[in-house]
């Protein structure tokens, strides 16, 4: 208690760190339209639960909560920013990995803007979305609705497996890999963003970012690691929807089956890497595992551009891409998206 | 400029997507900056439970997950919007309720703008926040660092308790109150937008909102339902940061010591209340406790605008405000912000 106060003090003394005082000095952002909804999802029906009479908030009027009835489950959540002079030739949808959300292309931990303002600065209109389960999508009743337990990341895991520190036992240390771009300072507000997942919901997922596809009509998809999963498979039962796919460090893949495949062939697709793979435990496989099923995809008449961002020059680059050097990691986006004709 | 008007004509050729389609033709809204950052929370540590070794994706590469560790918990997400020219004396935070998120304050269940660009088209910097626990800020291990369950809101729970049925019973058959604003046909997208909430981590959620307005600085509140009890307990331990309250049918209320009451004398507070009240079980008691409060507020010198919709000719508000009449509502309490000196 005493510490809290004394933390409380100090707090207190520290001059109020508004957000947008670090926010770069730009030219303003003009939008035609900025807004949310939700998309996708079923009805659920839960029954044989007792009921609760429940006080919400202290000294409050109790309420009969009953958990039986039907449940709205597995939408998706999107917020749209549409600018005044539109560039893209379609919106830009930008899909999160796992055990994050949305979160992930706005602001990075360390208060500059992310890609989700770089884009819509160039004219993008962008659509960031919180996939089934995770941040404003909500989730649903476990066991009852949802199956297995959540998994939650610990401080020491991301650090440790997304290449910040160099791998088991570095976060104890606070020592990041040599070069690393991550704003390390920032690691507490990157772990804020973290959310609980569960490895259950996959199809659930899925069939929401289908829906989403549909809704939208066309569109270039933007994708971080477990998303890339879920790009891939959305792109192949939508393939008229998708112009592109953008795969930052994907760590799913789509179907192999040489339908599935065939449904990808005139899809543009560029997959980026970033540093210090090859002294990570995990990253190697799962960079081959992408590698294998790009040449598939190859075999099969489809085009895959492969960029190892340190053979680009750009160096230090986590798994996440809201390091230091993130707008020049976003120009590689742009360009490639440029030189294919979605962007004027 | 041609180059615009081109631009435009071939966009204009474009089928547009669906969600933007539904907004209101308005002139753009210039931002100065946006973006989201996470304030407050703590460090947690858990120990003693099984590592397990989970496939991540689907024939992905096994991660070993230990949840013994450090986690960064009880942090609140907080994405703001400012204007190029801002009309707003200090900064709008915007807080929801109970099982909801700041989606509460953006586009409304049937797709037409929100309180969120209400606002920010008039010139207010907006802050749209997700409590500790509800959205985007994540939630913790049960029962290791959160306690007890979590509760679920079926879809007969806010139609029947909301005021937007007539009660137990009514949502089995869609009936709505006489003269309803409740655009009812997008009840289910509205339904995607609630989220589980415990009833244990109310402290949780004041110590987060009380990091927040100390990093704001200065602002006016506007709070919803359970958000009324925190906008009341943040102000009264951070009394010089409050410029303003204003509570949309507030569930709680603040400290009733003589200090606690003191603390809120020089912040004018404005409380609305919608329709269909008295046909309600709870909410004419849920009233009269506010009404209670505000006139122990009022002995202690304290400033407290009760403003019952119906009796301003407003008629068929919910206990949401995102009805088809919103902007009426929200009229409301722009005037009155305006004529407190807060908009210029």
């Amino acid at each position: 208690m005493l510490r809290h106060r004394l933390l409380a003090a100090l707090l207190a003394a520290v001059p109020a760190p508004a957000a947008p005082a670090r926010t770069p000095e730009e030219p303003a952002i003009a939008l035609r339209a900025m807004g949310s909804f939700h998309v996708g999802g079923r009805e659920a029906v839960v029954a044989g639960r007792p009921v609760r009479e429940v006080v919400l908030v202290p000294g409050g009027v109790s309420a009969r909560i009953d958990p039986n009835g039907t449940y709205q489950v597995e939408a998706m959540y999107v917020q749209y920013h549409l600018p005044a002079e539109q560039r893209g030739a379609v919106p830009l949808l930008m899909w999160h990995g796992g055990g994050l959300t949305g979160v992930t292309w706005e602001s990075t931990p360390d208060g500059r803007e992310g890609w989700q303002q770089y884009f819509l600065r160039r004219g993008w209109a962008t659509y960031v979305s919180d996939a089934v389960e995770r941040g404003r999508a909500g989730w649903a009743m476990v066991p009852e609705i949802f199956q297995g337990e959540p998994i939650f990341l610990t401080k020491e895991g991301p650090w440790e497996r997304f290449r910040i520190g160099a791998g088991p036992g570095s976060y104890r240390t606070r020592t990041a890999l040599p070069g690393s771009q991550f704003p390390v300072e920032a690691y507490d507000d990157f772990m804020r963003q973290v959310v609980p997942r569960w490895t259950t919901t996959d199809a659930a997922q899925l069939a929401a970012y289908r829906d989403l596809l549909r809704r939208v009509g066309s569109a270039v998809v933007l994708a971080h690691s477990q998303g890339g999963l879920f790009a891939f498979r959305a792109a192949q039962t939508e393939p008229g929807t998708v112009r592109a796919l953008v795969l930052i460090e994907p760590s799913g893949f789509g179907e192999a089956t040489p339908e599935a495949l065939a449904a990808l062939r005139d899809i543009p697709v560029l997959a980026l890497y970033g540093d210090h793979i090859d002294q990570n435990a995990r990253w190697p496989t799962i960079r081959q595992r992408g590698l294998d099923f790009y040449a598939r995809l190859r075999e099969a008449g489809g085009s895959v551009e492969v960029v190892s961002l340190p053979e680009r020059g750009i160096f230090g680059n986590s798994h996440m891409m809201m390091d230091r050097n993130n707008r020049a990691v976003a120009q590689v986006v742009q360009d490639w998206l440029a030189a294919r004709g979605l962007w004027r």
